[in-house]
């Protein structure tokens, strides 16, 4: 198989070292799959397995898998008619139900299987978070190592639901941590260690998968809207690329609406787009609570904004800083408690079913990308709960008051 | 449908309230499913589509789903061979790929939808856990109300991440909490409250379709061992009841054996087995780091006991306090990371195999309950991990020296 850059069309070998284009510095990606089918046969085991004719590269009997993907697809039922929804047209994918509680598995499988098939002994991260933790549990499982760089202020109980997996070496960089992108690449080449960065074309392929299980789960009759919350592009190209190839394939006829959702706080695409650009500009320093798909300057985001000039993604938009931990807890009424930065396309989808984008009836998913277990700190700001204290002989008197 | 007494045999008809029998006050169980097939037309979506004939007490197209179940099943890989075990026979089942990130889910789905088809508004439950969690997840996606009885001392951190649901009144017991579990069935009749405790019938009920989805991913020839962590003994008969019920309908011809896992610092199961007694004896006060599964009292302890007599579990066997986190560190590197009373099963493994109980090229797989995202404040105990400071224009200097 072929890489292809994503702006020029210019082809590369597909290599671990490959992804960004050596004439215009665009995303490489790997070319479309035209031909496969679903492989039902075993029950409950890693798409990589399901859809391995979508992944020729890999060679399915030598991974190192986690049982990544196969995630739930959620009715969000009495929430979605709070919310003004059609009833049964309001879904959620649930995202935080793989190995390491995110998306990000489906990316980190390929990564780090594919480094691994190629020789490399290291993988490298810029990430405090989801892809952080992933590629530690995935590289581990292969008997790599993965060098994290994480900014230096970040704190102890962030660093160690990612180390847990042993094989990690936490780096602490001290200056502009954004800038740190372009100086990954020069390190993977000069040490031999593959940065599973978040838009390399191993972990687009990775994401495709969400969009195989979508059409599966919806009987290959995709929603009409598909809302991502998008730092990088990466993921958001992914999902694109797989329902492509399933049309290529034949198992669908038509593909949703793909809208990439960012925070106020941080929406470089979501400005570009609005301004009509056709590159990125740096979004400069930031705030913003949905920190885990913050990124000022995406490194597919020239690409996002391409795929919406040629109508592959339908918009960008943004949603209010203060209504993300508010969505977060409508979400969690509908059973699907999220990190603030998962919460986002569901917040957008209310956001465009009152601007009559959304119509009503027509089915909206919104990706649920990381479980809300990871960044409990911002729970203590919003949380009520009712809470009373009782002596156990009393419990009785007490009930008689609460029921 | 009936219930009946796994003691002394006694009929009740299944209703939520009848969950223990009112002549020996042993736990009811629901009769025995003997006819049903594995339904395979959708993919991705809770285990009670796939499995709904072991399951006609419900009607399928009314219930509210999170997605329950279908988890990934491990093999060990590097790790297993470092243990000692032959490449390919250790698995981990990871039971944190749910909707709440436990075990929990497959019973409180049963629970909640049952009480809610019979009128309830309200679900009790005792727990400041995974249990308390899950409830307050599908109770908030029914429109229910969920009590959750925790200790009064119970740190403010472990609250918030079990009501942020929603639906969630919390009540701090003064007292003796273990002494809870009596009074909480007095409550239910006096206010309508259900309490999907860790043993009542319809969590057995969901507990069943672990074994189910083992029998699949191990394409119907079930393991030798299945070692799980076991506290009040309810969760353990769900999986063995589990696999009668597809030996009953020919699916399999043989059932696993069953190794009931507890801590050294709480085992009233394995103290009571070890002295050959029929009934268990309360362990009293106890400290143990597998918190998730400490019950010195367990309400189905008896029935384990029974079920070990009749030779349907094979035994119980305890784990050493010492031994709990350096095998939650051992399975995080097979790419699991799980919370403290999860990793029982897996130190349970080495253990049987190193006395010689399991033999060299047995298949064995470990129950891994819940996430390790739970219970982070053990990490910084056991934590110990590479990290290196530097600034960003001397990366490269850094990373010379680390590969």
């Amino acid at each position: 198989m072929k890489l292809f850059c994503t702006n020029c069309g210019r082809k590369e070998d597909f290599k671990p070292q490959h992804s960004r284009c050596p004439e215009c510095g665009e995303p490489l990606e790997v070319e479309l799959v035209t031909k496969g089918i679903i492989h039902k046969e075993r029950y409950g085991f890693s798409y990589l397995e399901r859809y391995r004719d979508f992944y020729p590269f890999l060679e399915p009997e030598k991974l190192f898998l986690l049982g990544e993907g196969n995630t739930p697809l959620i009715d969000c039922g009495l929430v979605a008619e709070k919310l003004g929804f059609t009833p049964a047209t309001l879904f959620l994918k649930n995202e935080s139900a793989n190995p390491t509680w995110s998306f990000k598995d489906r990316g980190t499988v390929i990564c780090a299987n594919f480094a691994h098939k190629h020789g490399y002994q290291y993988i490298g991260v810029v990430s405090a978070g989801n892809n952080a933790a992933s590629c530690g549990a995935y590289a581990s499982g292969l008997g790599m190592k993965t060098f994290v760089f994480v900014p230096d202020n970040i704190p102890e109980e962030k660093i160690l639901p990612i180390t847990v997996y042993g094989s990690t070496v936490v780096v602490k960089v001290e200056g502009d941590y954004s800038a740190i992108y372009p100086i990954s690449k020069a390190l993977e080449s000069k040490y031999g260690v593959y940065f599973a960065n978040s838009d390399v074309p191993c972990r687009v392929e990775g994401t495709k998968s969400i969009a195989f299980e979508l059409c599966e789960q919806m009987n290959f009759n995709p929603p009409e809207w598909l809302l991502i919350p998008t730092g990088s592009g990466g993921d958001l190209r992914g999902v694109e690329k797989g329902f492509r190839e399933f049309k290529a394939v034949g198992l669908i006829d038509r593909i949703p609406n793909i809208v990439a959702v960012q925070s106020e706080g941080c929406c470089p695409m979501v400005k570009a787009y609005e301004a009509g650009n056709e590159t990125i500009t740096h979004f400069g320093s930031y705030e913003t609570i949905a920190k885990g798909s913050a990124n000022p300057f995406p490194p597919s985001g020239n690409q996002v904004l391409r795929l919406i000039k040629q109508r592959r993604v339908n918009r960008a938009v943004s949603v209010k800083e203060t209504d993300i931990l508010p969505f977060q807890k409508l979400m969690a009424q509908a059973g699907v408690f999220g990190q603030p930065a998962s919460c986002m396309g569901f917040a957008a989808a209310k956001k465009l079913l009152d601007e009559g984008i959304i119509k009503p009836g027509e089915r909206v998913v919104a990706l649920v990308t990381s479980t809300g277990l990871k960044v409990t700190s911002v729970l203590s700001k919003e949380a009520k709960y009712e809470v009373y204290q009782e002596k156990l002989e009393k419990l009785d008197e007490l009930m008689e008051k609460l029921v």
